[in-house]
């Protein structure tokens, strides 16, 4: 009930975008929805074009012509060009609430250049091929000041149900077991794509199975959840495997890690 | 419509249960709504009862014992053990059909021991406390006789969607892409669980990350849907989670193979 009042009460602000890729896309489309987003900056001037026009608004090639009296600007660059554009919004003289939306990077990036700052991290990933819903992504809020925060906090209840607050250092935590849990993943994917085509199998046949393996989180922890030849310690079938992979020197070694690293995981237990 | 025929065309028949493990029980389960389980057999006697008890029919302790008028005797032991049970029943002098449910063995395994035989493979990751629905679990078919596989897909359709003919060559290139899907992306998952686990923060925040990153796939091939630092190449938020991986060298050396691994099958990308 609470979330939902904050939901309504929450009155329109106006938002800059600085960035133009997947994260500041479906950020600042969700925002757009609740908000004003006056003007899209971009260190690629055609995809700030191309961003703004898909939230009807303007994009400007100086990062100085910013609008100064946004509430929020919303930072989703590449972690490294975070140091340089919070140096170069200093000029903007302005007291707006700056963010910026990854995941290992301090809020204290922003420390120096603007007095309001934090960070607001959406835990997805995000493609700019594929329509997303915000409501069920978590986003992790923190802020320098408190009232910040809890601005933060209402801003993202417009767009998403799961906010929560975390450090710098919990954040951190959170990106490193994200890219587990979804980059490496991915590329575990992309292994057995790249197996199936081989062979002219259809990769389509294994979209069951991977999201039975995912659901099953819903039930079960991931430990208790563990199955397959590792587990069960069947030699002959992993022996069988690694041949299979002789002539594929990246993928025998992810099976060999993976496999030793789920027996080693699992050698107290009695399953 | 020719599959809801045949679904609706198969008679009922008498099925032996040889195993009592998470695959023998999901699969007789499904097939006892539609066949009669005559009987179960399983290297371990508690087990056996146990299932012949939940599928509502008798358990045998001992293998010769097994009705030697069963249609169909579906084997879902560990594969280690599938060469003993093909010696053993060769002693129940059966026309019936044998059938293993192991994605790495080769039909042949039951060469010389019984008359007629095949495999039912069900690519699916299953757990005994899950409930599961197989109607979308694919199964992979092959048999000695082409009758023999024509009788297996009327069985397995009458449980499920998706059946498909494999050869023993092509089912073994299957499971060993499902173990990439499945079994090393859930290790993944506990990888994460555990790195989480250390800081008091919630696994379940990351259910719609995971969800995602499987939906994803329904739209677009891994390949295009990879994210992440490793892909950015961006080595600030690379250094800063191998720092923070320093004291746990198992997760250190995933996180390195698999991030040299996505930076190395992209290269030639101008993602």
């Amino acid at each position: 009930m609470l979330q939902n009042q904050t939901h309504t009460e929450t009155e329109a602000l106006k938002i800059a975008v600085i960035g133009s890729g997947n994260v500041a896309t479906h950020v600042a489309k969700a925002l757009s929805l609740h908000h004003t987003i006056l003007a899209v900056w971009s260190p690629n001037p055609q995809h700030a074009s191309r961003l703004a026009r898909l939230l009807q608004t303007q994009s400007v090639t100086d990062i100085s012509k910013l609008p100064a009296h946004a509430d929020l600007y919303l930072t989703a660059v590449k972690d490294d060009a975070l140091a340089e554009v919070a140096r170069q919004v200093a000029s903007l003289h302005t007291n707006g609430l700056f963010v910026h939306t990854a995941g290992s990077v301090p809020q204290t990036i922003w420390e120096g250049h603007v007095n309001r700052y934090g960070v607001f991290y959406p835990m997805q990933t995000f493609s700019k091929q594929k329509e997303m819903d915000l409501q069920e992504v978590p986003f992790f809020i923190e802020a320098k000041h408190a009232d910040d925060a809890q601005l933060l906090t209402q801003i993202a209840r417009t767009i998403s149900h799961r906010v929560y607050p975390a450090t710098s250092e919990q954040r951190k935590k959170l990106h490193l077991a994200a890219v587990f849990c979804c980059n490496f993943t991915n590329y575990l994917y992309t292994l057995a794509a790249d197996l199936l085509h081989e062979d002219g199998l259809p990769f389509d046949a294994f979209l069951p199975l991977i999201r039975e393996t995912s659901d099953k989180l819903h039930q079960l922890p991931p430990y208790e959840a563990q199955t397959g030849p590792a587990l069960r310690n069947d030699r002959t079938v992993i022996e069988a495997h690694l041949q299979a992979l002789a002539d594929k020197p990246q993928l025998k070694a992810v099976y060999e890690l993976l496999s030793a690293g789920i027996q080693q995981r699992h050698a107290s237990s009695t399953d």
